[in-house]
C-alpha cells in the first residue's frame, strides 16, 4: 500500500469559504493602511518606472531576437520552442461564412501560475502587490500580482528558483490557499489559453521586497477607479475572492449591492442549476469548431504580412507587431517579443439593476473564437464602439445603445484598464458599470440573464465560466458598497 | 429595449436540487413497478432484437459506404462532412517521448444531447428507457436513454422532426430540467467530445411507444447488476442525478454509504475547495498538448493501415475498423461507419472506504489524451490488465494489485458493463467496486484523493469534471444501499 503524503492535506486549503469571504469584505471596507498609504501608490509607480530604465521599441520581425517564421507554415515562434507561437486558427461558427474564418492566433498551451500572497496585518487582510514592468503597457509599470510563473518556472528541477515568493505556491502546508481556479483569458486573441489564478495566505511575517507593497482590497479598489494602475492579472485574480456568506443580510442597512456580494440567501432571480442549465444549453447549441493551421493560411482570408506587421487589410480588428525590449530589472536584462496591438478600443459594460432588493448584473453567454468551452459569461456590452458608429458599419449589439445614452448619475464605474501588457500592446478598454433606469425591463434576449454578484463569485471558484473582462466588471463592481 | 421572451424562466428548472435528490432516493428505493416489472424487461430486449432483424458486418473500408480516406491527410471522412472523422492526433504530455505521439482519434466537435424523461407515476421517479440497437453492441440492443440526438438534429430547420420525445428537451417549459451538464466521453479515443446530459420531468401523461419503458432507479440498479444491460449513455446520464440533501443523516438507521449519497453535512475527508485546488494544480502542473494531424503521419508512431484496419504493430491498443449496418428499426434501414475496436478489456474499479463513517470512493486525476481539460477525476484503477501482466509488461499503475487480490467479501460490485456501442465495437469493461480493508491507509499518491459521493454527484452538475468511467462507478455505487 502506497504511504506517500497525501496531496490533499486538510490544513492546506481555507476550509471555510464563508469565513475568507468576511474577511475579504473587512478588507474591502479598510480604505487605507499604515502598511502602505494608498495617495503613495502611484507616485511610487512612477519612481520604479523612472529607475527601471525600461525601453519598448517596435522593430521589423527580421529583428527579432529568438524568433522567426517557421519554415512551411509560416507560425512566427521561438528558437526554444517556450514562450508561445503565433499560428492561423481556422474556426467555424454560427455567424461566420460557411467556409469559415482563418485569423492569427496566440497559442500557449501551457498554463501560468497568477499568484496574489495576502496576510493579516492589524486584523485586516492585506494583499503583496508588485510594481511590475510589462512591456504592452501604456505606462510601462502596473500592480501586478506577488507572482506570475510560467510552467517551467514551477516544475522541473528549477522550481522556483529566482522567483520571490513562488515557493509559497508551491510548497503544500506553508500557506492557506484562499483562492486557486484555472480561467480563461482573451479568446479573440488566445487559443483556449489559461492561468491558474491563485491567492494564498501566510501567517509568518514575509517581508515586502523593494517592487512590492501590501494593500488592502479597499485600498487596491481606490485604485481601481483610476485608468491603468490595476493591471489585469490582479484584477482577475480578485475577481474570484470568495464573497458568499459575508454577511446573512446586514438587516436594514444593507444595500442591493451588499446583498448580491455577500447574502447566499438573497433571492436571486434564477438558481444556479436555472443558470448552468442556460449555458449548457448555449454550449451545447452554438458551434464552434476550432482547427489550428499555418499562420501562412491567414492570407485567405485578408490578412497581410508585411516586414513589421501582420494586419487585416479590413483594418479595425488587431495587428501583430515585434518588439524590443530593454529593462533593468527582469529577470533577463533585455528581450524580443511579438505582440498583439488591437487598433481600436474595446467598451466593456456591466448593466446592473436592483431586482427584489439584490442587485443583478446582466451577463451574456458569448462564443469567441479562442474560447476552450465554446462559450463564457461577459459583461452586458462587450464590443468595439468604432464597429458600429459611421456609415457602413455593424449594426449596433443589445444594449450598446443604452450604455451610450445613460446618464452621469447612472454610470456607477467608469475608468480605462489596459490588458495583459505582456502579450498585448497599448490594449485599453473602456470598462463601464451602468445602473438601469426604471423603464429597463427584465426580459432579455436569450444569450442573456441576470445573475447576482453571489452567483458570480461562486462560479468563479470552477474555473473557466466568467471570461476575463468580466472578471475585471466583477472586481470594479466591489466599488459600488 | 428587447423584449424578447428571457431565455431562463423561472419554472422551466427545477429550482430545489434537494427535492429532486430525495424524489431520486425514493425511485432508487422502489425496486419494481407495475408500469414495467423489471423480471420482463431482459426477455423484451431479447425480443426487440430478434424483431429488429440487426447484421453487423466487418468490411474493408473500400466497402464503406459514404466514407473515404481524404486526399493529402488520410483521414477518414464521411462526403456529407457529417458526423465524424478519423484523424491523426499529435501529443505532448507527461511520460510520452519528448517528441509527443502520435495515433488515430475520433473527431466529433459537436455537442449531442443524451436525454431521459421523468415522470411521476403513482408518487416514483420512473425514467423513459429505449431499447436500441447500436452497431459495436455485443449484444445488439441495450437499454438507451429516451433520446439521443446530434447537434443537427436540434438546430436548424428539422429542430427535433422524427425524433420522438426531443421536443420535450427542446422546447422549454414543457418539462423540468433535473440534470444538464456537459460531460466528457472516453479521452483514449475521442478528442475532447462532450454530450448534453439531460435529465427532464413531464408532468402531463406521456406513451411509452413500442421501443420504450418506464423505470423507477431501483429496476434500473438491478438491471445494473447484469452485464451489458444498460447502455454507457444511460449511465453517464444516471450518474448526474443530484443526490446531496435527500436525507440530512437519516439517524441511526444510517449506514456509510446512504450517508455518503445523500447527506451534505456528513464529514468529508476534503471540503470541496480542497479538491478543487488540488485538481486545479495537477491540471496546471501536468503537461497535455494536443495538436490534429493529418491520419497518415500516425504511421510514424507504429499505426498501420491495411485494406481493413489501421492498428499498431505493437498490439494490445485498439485498431479502426469498418462495419456495414443492416438494420430494420433505425430511421434509415442501413449504413457505413467506421467503429474503434478494442483489442483487450479494461478494468475500471473504484475503492471505496468508510471514513469518519461516511464512505468515501478513491479516485484519480488522470490525464488522458483526448482530454479537453487536461485532467479529469477516474476511478481508482483505470487500466488494461492484459497490458501489466506477463513478461515485458509494464509495471502495476496504483492499487491494481489490491484490487486483483480483494477478496470476494469485499467486492461490492462486480460487472461487465459495454462502451458506446455507436463507436465502438465490443469495447466491453469490467465495472468492480471493492471495499478497502482495516489496513488500507487514508495517505494516497499525489494523484488521488477520497471524496464522498455527495461531493461526487455535486461537481457532476458542473461538467468535465468526472470521466465516463467514474460516472458509471457512480451510478453503480447506488446499489451498495
Amino acid at each position: 500500500m502506497p504511504s506517500e503524503t497525501t496531496a490533499v492535506p486538510r490544513a492546506a486549503v481555507a476550509a471555510d469559504r464563508a469565513d475568507t469571504a468576511r474577511r475579504v469584505l473587512l478588507s474591502a471596507r479598510t480604505p487605507d493602511s499604515a502598511a502602505t498609504p494608498v495617495d503613495g501608490v502611484p507616485g511610487w509607480l512612477a519612481r520604479q518606472a523612472r529607475a527601471g530604465d525600461f525601453r519598448v521599441t517596435p522593430v521589423p520581425f527580421a529583428e527579432l531576437r529568438g524568433w522567426y517564421f517557421e519554415e512551411g507554415t509560416g507560425n512566427l515562434r521561438h528558437e526554444s520552442g517556450r514562450f508561445f507561437s503565433v499560428e492561423g486558427l481556422h474556426v467555424h461558427a454560427d455567424g461566420l461564412p460557411a467556409r469559415g474564418w482563418k485569423q492569427p492566433i496566440i497559442v500557449q498551451p501551457e498554463v501560468g501560475l497568477l499568484g496574489i500572497v495576502a496576510r493579516e496585518i492589524d486584523g485586516v487582510l492585506h494583499f503583496l502587490m508588485q510594481a511590475k514592468m510589462e512591456p504592452g503597457n501604456v505606462n510601462t509599470l502596473q500592480l501586478s500580482p506577488t507572482v506570475q510563473a510560467t510552467r517551467s518556472n514551477f516544475t522541473g528541477v528549477h522550481r522556483g528558483r529566482g522567483i520571490p515568493y513562488l515557493d509559497l505556491f508551491l510548497e503544500r502546508g506553508r500557506a492557506r490557499v484562499l483562492v486557486d481556479a484555472l480561467q480563461s483569458e482573451q479568446a479573440d486573441w488566445f487559443l483556449a489559453k489559461r492561468n491558474r489564478n491563485m491567492v494564498v495566505e501566510v501567517d509568518e511575517d514575509v517581508e515586502a521586497g523593494p517592487d512590492f507593497r501590501w494593500l488592502t482590497l479597499g485600498q487596491l479598489l481606490r485604485l481601481l477607479r483610476l485608468d491603468n494602475v490595476v493591471n489585469m492579472d490582479t484584477r482577475s485574480i480578485l475577481a474570484c475572492l470568495p464573497t458568499a456568506g459575508a454577511s446573512d443580510g446586514e438587516g436594514s442597512a444593507a444595500t442591493p449591492v451588499l446583498r448580491s456580494f455577500h447574502d447566499p440567501s438573497a433571492p436571486a432571480r434564477h438558481t444556479t442549476a436555472e443558470i448552468l442549465s442556460w449555458l449548457t444549453g448555449i454550449r451545447a447549441r452554438r458551434e464552434l469548431v476550432q482547427r489550428r493551421v499555418p499562420l501562412d493560411e491567414v492570407a485567405e482570408d485578408g490578412w497581410l504580412r508585411t516586414a513589421r506587421e501582420i494586419g487585416h487589410t479590413g483594418g479595425r480588428r488587431f495587428r501583430v507587431i515585434g518588439a524590443d525590449v530593454r529593462a533593468a530589472n527582469r529577470e533577463v536584462a533585455s528581450w524580443s517579443q511579438p505582440l498583439i496591438q488591437p487598433q481600436v478600443p474595446g467598451l466593456m459594460a456591466l448593466v446592473v439593476k436592483p431586482v427584489g432588493g439584490v442587485l443583478h448584473a446582466l451577463v451574456q453567454a458569448r462564443v469567441d473564437v479562442g474560447h476552450l468551452n465554446v462559450a463564457e459569461l461577459a459583461p452586458t456590452v462587450h464590443c468595439r464602439p468604432a464597429d458600429h458608429t459611421g456609415p457602413g458599419r455593424e449594426p449596433f449589439p443589445p444594449f450598446l445603445a443604452d450604455v451610450l445614452a445613460a446618464p452621469a448619475g447612472r454610470v456607477r464605474y467608469d475608468a480605462v484598464q489596459s490588458e495583459e501588457g505582456g502579450r498585448f500592446h497599448h490594449a485599453e478598454n473602456r470598462y463601464v458599470i451602468v445602473e438601469a433606469g426604471e423603464d429597463f425591463g427584465e426580459d432579455v434576449p436569450e444569450d442573456f440573464a441576470w445573475l447576482t454578484f453571489a452567483q458570480l463569485t461562486e462560479l468563479l471558484a470552477y474555473g473557466n465560466h466568467l471570461d476575463v473582462e468580466l472578471r475585471t466588471l466583477v472586481v470594479c463592481a466591489h466599488t459600488l458598497y
